[in-house]
């Protein structure tokens, strides 16, 4: 429990590798995630080779954690082994479609996030990155995904070379709905954001991004509508190509 | 990481409710994990009262722990928040479509996967519902989910009345691939499954089923093809009326 209530995301790695026994142990927490129908339709590839580690940090944006933490955990949705094992055995597997997709990227979700909390256990850092699904074809090829695998996430792992705080939340209540969901009103969404809003953590990225607001900074900088759209596209070509859109 | 380790999924709850700071300490651990850029684009709706289970318990496919639970997490991808709040500052946002979906999803199923493993540290409970996206137009109707909410999964919760046996689970080597994918061929599948094929619990499962094998239990029985593309016309339809498929 306290590694999930001090989870801080780590941007800066020593170079110390991280040792067999305690990778296994990390990954072995993550085969122990629900899954649906206890199928295990995921995968999960452990890349530390440093040409492959490269490439794949191009393919992130060029973060510099993808190059400097030792391992880099890319999780899959994957029906291509359950796929094999079905036909194998004569017996036709229906799962080249949008729902199986989605299936196959909450097991791998949630599995991502028990290899999260045993790493942290360890004493070791984790950072995700959202990049996975921007460039899902560019780690499919780097990777050697076959049909029937998609990426949906990237956790680095390494040993931590900082101790930043813990980031802010929204509070609780801004998340949580009792019995049915009540809907905002102007004025409880001013009270939500209004610690986030007068932060000087954020007044000063406001300042330094030339923009009026904080949803500014968010909207109209760092996620905009042009990326969202391109990459929405390019993700949905990557699921017609990997076999999930015949419905 | 002895919850993570030692997880089991439950289907027989004891009626005693679960307590306020308990489960604030739970939702609480939810809200602790990784999202992307902090947004935080997920809610949580907690659902107690008996009418509102009931009609969750119909469109769940009538699971029993699901009128039994006291406690049901739906688990929702939630832009409506981070809209409003754009809106609100004059800053336009641009998360109708895909990307967005996913992006949201992702922040719900890793708060879920803390929510769960806090639950279990506590001595609770948990169970994850499957049936949280086949059935997403109901649900949305039942917890009156608005436009840029959509639910991702649900989690069961409560004091456990049964102790079941650990789940089977692959060998780890049948999930994990080092530096890039490799590949399966017929062998490896075969050895990969025989521990599963050849167990007592599966052998009873395929003989009550009248099918040939494993393979068939769940291609031809549990997940089938007709099933899994219905479900994703109808999600598909969900995403588009939710205001995720503008891209």
């Amino acid at each position: 429990m306290d590694a999930i209530h001090s989870h801080k995301s780590i941007r800066k790695y020593k170079d110390t590798p991280i040792s067999g026994p305690i990778l296994q142990h990390i990954l072995q927490a993550g085969s122990r995630a629900s899954t649906t129908g206890n199928m295990q339709v995921y995968s999960i590839v452990v890349t530390t080779e440093t040409s492959l580690k490269e490439q794949l940090w191009e393919s992130h944006f060029k973060q510099p954690m993808v190059k400097q933490a030792p391992v880099i955990l890319t999780f899959c949705a994957d029906f291509n082994r359950f796929n094999r094992w079905c036909e194998q055995r004569d017996a036709k597997p229906g799962y080249n479609n949008f729902l199986s997709f989605i299936t196959a990227a909450i097991d791998a979700l949630l599995a991502a996030q028990n290899v999260a909390i045993a790493a942290e256990t360890q004493g070791l850092g984790i950072c995700y990155l959202g990049t996975t699904t921007y460039m899902a074809q560019r780690i499919i090829d780097i990777l050697k995904l076959p049909k029937g695998v998609v990426p949906v996430t990237t956790i680095v792992l390494g040993h931590p070379d900082e101790t930043p705080e813990l980031t802010d939340r929204l509070p609780l209540e801004a998340i949580v709905h009792y019995e049915t969901y009540q809907d905002y009103t102007p004025e409880t969404i001013d009270q939500l954001y209004s610690e986030k809003e007068t932060s000087e953590f954020y007044k000063k990225i406001i300042a330094d991004s030339g923009t009026q607001n904080l949803a500014e900074v968010f909207s109209q900088k760092r996620y905009t509508q042009a990326d969202n759209e391109h990459f929405s596209r390019t993700l949905l070509q990557v699921l017609a190509a990997q076999g999930f859109m015949q419905q």
